[in-house]
């Protein structure tokens, strides 16, 4: 090649950073030269250490993500190993070390904020209970056991632990598919402790093992698209309870619902239901809308499912508008949490369907508090520490299944509550936790005469704080793909299935990043007038191209059996589209395209069809006396080439520091060769 | 901060980069000194054009890739419609172009290579049939039509098309699961030919729609695994050839296999079998190994095969071995292909499984053949079009199942032999297509005597060729995590099913890419002395880090709802680290880490994940008055924070055009406040 020959001639150099590129190309002769100041760019790049071995960063990885970081090491060696123990359990269980400094004046507070907590936990959890098609009580054993266990290990301070709509809606959408609750509770029941244990285990592993991006897989884009299409999915079995229906479809699409709904409603139905419940629905929205107005009123929203619980009781005790056809709660079995750990069932044939249903509910139960927790910390100015959380979670739930709870997570409608209560610790749920117990003593009896229709109001109206239109506009307006999830999980659990919902999101957004790898982008760069700076000419119209020259960027972090045949067709096209347009303008071959520069600066990995990719793009080059030049590779690239012996055939002084100091060293060398031309 | 209160102070000017940026900050108030020349950089970010839509983005994708490119726009204004036909027949069938200028002396070649080809495909043919669970005529069949439509519509100039012994193994392997070839040969036929056909569709649309790229999903690294582990197999299935066994299992895992022969060893059989197998084998593999010492002798290792059943079918029918326990082939039909349009089940309650097994087979059927094609491409020079590769074996492999023929493809030993008998053009394919037509008229009667051990001794001495064990190597020198997957689809195909150990060997690379978008690296960056370069500091150690700032380079390629919340935590861990450190060691506040640089120059997309990501960070970082100064954002990237209002949040002046840049300011700014202090 005529450059390569040029490596020997005598160059008066005005640039510094020029000199050292070709002083690389025949560094061997006169080594000794170069004093360390003006030591070559490249050499740096070549001489770079070994990085480390894939054993060597699998253990850094497990030691910094797997194992809890031990940051207190100069603590560890001066304590006594009871302290350690002591520091062990504090960091397992938060309460340890806020619980000290705990004083009256936050417990006064608390105290407010988790009695009016109660009374809206309350009301719901008899909605969503019946939602999860369980009997009332176990909303409200679910509304004690699990908050009481969060208290102690959770790191949220906000975060108000019960059932919550979403999740009641999953566990009875998969469950039923296993066991009918109509025909048989008892075993129903069963199934959903054991969802519930799997579920707390599942979260507890991914808190222990530190596997807290797994709710990050549900993005937010599939969240805002699978809450909404679940509140409506919600609202529409809320008919059967407003309007008093008896048969109804156990399907939780909105085809199968509304037809069911259309043909109940053409025979017999009681009208009172429909009155008592959505009176009191316009009564609980007009409470929230005056609670909007106005922040310190936030308690007249929070009070108003409990004002309608009892007021809408004792009409119906008082009329006696059950024997005319007002379907009530009836029998609550008062009391506290049973045990329920003989009721797992771990020998079930539908074990496995029962673990997948328990991990979905997992994720889901998980990605809500943890969204919900987040924000609430971010507003207060602290960190919500994610594995923690998991591990809290998960050991409330294991303890909930073992009392007769049912999945428990952090509902966001109570978060609000509490926060605009006041509420300064976690001893806000544990007073909530206590008046729930308290009322399963004392009110069950006076909950008989409660209207089934009631308890849908209740749920109704929690559901528009589920459906975030502006969030919806927001992502639409910033990304449509992020929209297309959106939309795929809305409608995938409307019209399909919840799982089908799921699936879509996820399925999608991986899609996406798959996608991004393989079909990276090849970047065509020019260099930014007087700048060493080269960009994207699509992004920079202003930057120059070099005649002769063709600078490429491979845009992805893996240069991979998925992508590099790709990227060696897409590179060899473009360098065929330029040598066409020569053909047509009849540009001499010497001053035609000589060099290929690929930028390598994005590219962190390639596997062994990468290299072969690279071989292959270096011999289809040098057949068309086209020079491959490979700038600022990264580590482990570097270290790859060399190991594939690739740098002796693409020949050290083709691979350079950046792409400024490979283009330039080209345009030296061109200039000399017309000069002794 | 103190930083931007230093914007409007007047300083004087070393360096023009440096005055450039501060020029930004205060660019609205004295916009109108600065000369085109002096253009500060960011201002160039800043104003670039907005990038194209997704709506663009996927027609231009669609133009490019889906639809054929249309280069000749200049002729074809110029020719008649006519013309225009004729040339997108010459692109569909390359065959009009060459074939004019064919000559005779290639035809010579052609015709000893055709001639060489068919002798050694004759006997592996019926050999594959017997791999495939069919009779023997079907292998031979297959060697007859495929061949004939790829020669009209291939690309590649060597390669020889039939059987091969992976996909036989592939298709009795799965088809057997959905009907026993024993008990009902007629259904089972139907139903391979039907796999052929859903194959040869899929391959088809696979070429048609530019999908080529669902052939790179399975590694080279899996392939290595995959064909090596079928080998095993495939050679473990002919001990019931060899020994000339009657009972042996439907499985194909190791296990499986070994116990069968183990069994069938203990009940009589005829060890005659296995002496004509293996001494036919022993002189096949002899005959290679001279073929191997001098490369003229291409066609003794080449013969060999036919030579061995010519010489043991002669020695059975004349020593009447028949009597004493040698298995024989017995009736072949004779006569040409026929139709089994009518054969196809497209009514099949199967119908799912037979697509899904015509998927597989269309993926490894293409994989082989594109890897075999694009090897011996690259020895002559020329580039192989993947698509109409792709295109040319669809149509045969319709064709083929309208023909009584199962799934064909290129095979790698008689690719070789094709080579090395010199052939020049596909004519070769024809010649050895029409000496199988008329063998099918003539020889069959001859081959009722033929030994089927002779039959599996030629399968059994192919299979050599499908182990690379220097392939392995060089693989577990380059890249042990491709190891990892040449090992999973090797044992899983081994020890389980041919699916599962694809499914393996797919999920381990596809886990690869994930786990490198999910958990990118996050790297601290230093300035290499003298040189505005900035380095990951763990590859050049000798970089610089700047007092007062933290520079960290995102290597992914979008920053999205899988890493956003990871990236952000590992940043705001090196932040608290830093602090942590500054602590220890007494730090003044004002010496302290004032700025986050965050290098995005990887980073290809944002999602709304992502942007609330870097907003929270942002927020996180003001609160401990931290800036978050984001350099070289991609075009989308800044595109994407310009629609979610973040510029104004960071501020428009804390997003530079380079590391470089933002940290000259830096340095500047700080060292000006420490003159003004």
């Amino acid at each position: 090649m005529q450059l390569s020959s040029l490596s020997h001639t005598s160059i008066t150099h005005k640039d510094k950073k020029k000199k050292m590129g070709i002083e690389l190309q025949n560094h061997q002769s006169h080594h000794e030269e170069a004093s360390p100041a003006e030591e070559p760019m490249s050499r740096w790049l070549i001489n770079t250490p070994e990085p480390p071995s894939m054993w060597q960063e699998l253990i850094g990885y497990i030691r910094t993500n797997v194992l809890a970081k031990k940051k207190h090491k100069r603590n560890k060696t001066k304590n006594s190993s009871s302290n350690l123990v002591y520091s062990c359990l504090k960091s397992a269980f938060p309460i340890l070390s806020w619980g000290r400094q705990y004083k009256l004046n936050l417990f006064k507070k608390d105290l407010m904020a988790g009695l009016t907590l109660a009374s809206l936990c309350i009301p719901q959890s008899i909605g969503y209970a019946n939602l999860a098609g369980l009997d009332p009580e176990y909303g409200l054993y679910t509304s004690v056991v699990p908050p009481l266990i969060y208290s102690t290990m959770g790191t949220s301070r906000e975060l108000a632990i019960g059932p919550v709509a979403v999740v009641s809606l999953l566990l009875s959408s998969m469950v039923r598919d296993l066991q009918d609750p109509v025909t048989d509770p008892i075993a129903y029941r069963k199934i959903v402790f054991t969802v519930t244990f799997f579920a707390g285990a599942f979260q507890a592993i991914f808190g222990l093992f530190r596997l807290g991006f797994l709710v990050d897989f549900l993005s937010h884009a599939a969240l805002v698209g699978f809450m909404a299409g679940a509140a409506i999915v919600i609202g529409l079995q809320q008919l059967k309870g407003l309007f008093g229906l008896t048969h109804f479809t156990n399907k939780t699409d909105v085809v199968s619902v509304l037809s069911s709904v259309f043909h109940s409603l053409h025979h017999p139905w009681q009208p009172l239901n429909f009155v008592i419940g959505s009176s009191f629905l316009i009564f609980i929205l007009l409470a929230r809308f005056i609670g909007k107005r106005n922040n310190k009123l936030f308690w007249i929203p929070a009070m108003a499912p409990l004002i309608s619980v009892v007021l809408a009781t004792l009409i119906v005790y008082l009329s006696n508008a059950e024997s005319r056809g007002v379907k009530i709660v009836k029998h609550i079995k008062p009391g506290f949490n049973q045990l329920s750990v003989n009721q797992l069932q771990f020998k079930s044939p539908h074990l496995g369907q029962i673990a997948k249903i328990g991990l979905i509910s997992a994720i889901i139960a998980l990605t809500e508090a943890i969204a919900v927790g987040r924000s609430f910390a971010t507003i207060k100015g602290y960190r919500l520490d994610g594995n923690k959380e998991m591990m809290a979670m998960g050991f409330m739930n294991i303890a909930g299944s073992l009392s007769s709870c049912y999945v428990a997570t952090g509902s966001f409608s109570r978060t609000a509550v509490n926060f605009s209560a006041g509420c300064e610790t976690v001893v806000s749920n544990i007073v909530m936790a206590i008046t729930v117990m308290i009322s399963l003593e004392v009110l069950t009896r006076f909950l008989y005469f409660t209207p089934t229709a009631i308890l849908a109001s209740i749920i109704l109206s929690a559901l528009p704080g589920l459906i975030d239109v502006s969030g919806a506009l927001h992502i639409w307006k910033l990304d449509k793909l992020d929209f297309l999830v959106l939309i795929a999980a809305f409608f995938g659990v409307l019209f399909a299935s919840v799982e089908i919902g799921l699936l879509l999101a996820v399925g999608i957004s991986f899609a996406r990043i798959m996608l991004s790898s393989i079909r990276p982008s090849i970047e065509a760069l020019g260099r930014l007038s007087k700048t060493d700076i080269f960009g994207d000419i699509n992004q920079y119209p202003m930057a120059n191209k070099t005649a002769g020259l063709l600078t490429l960027r491979i845009s992805s972090p893996l240069l991979c059996f998925a992508n590099a045949n790709f990227i060696r067709d897409r590179i060899l096209n473009s360098v065929q589209e330029i040598e066409g347009e020569e053909n047509e303008q009849e540009v001499l071959k010497e001053n035609g395209l000589q060099v290929v520069i690929l930028d390598m600066s994005c590219v962190m990995g390639v596997d062994t069809s990468g290299v072969f990719a690279l071989e292959e793009l270096h011999q289809e080059l040098a057949s068309n006396d086209i020079r491959l030049v490979i700038a600022s590779p990264r580590w482990r690239v570097l270290h790859k080439l060399k190991r594939a012996k690739l740098d002796e055939k693409i020949k050290t002084e083709n691979i350079y520091m950046t792409v400024g100091e490979a283009v330039d060293i080209y345009v030296r060398a061109r200039s000399t060769s017309h000069e002794l031309c």
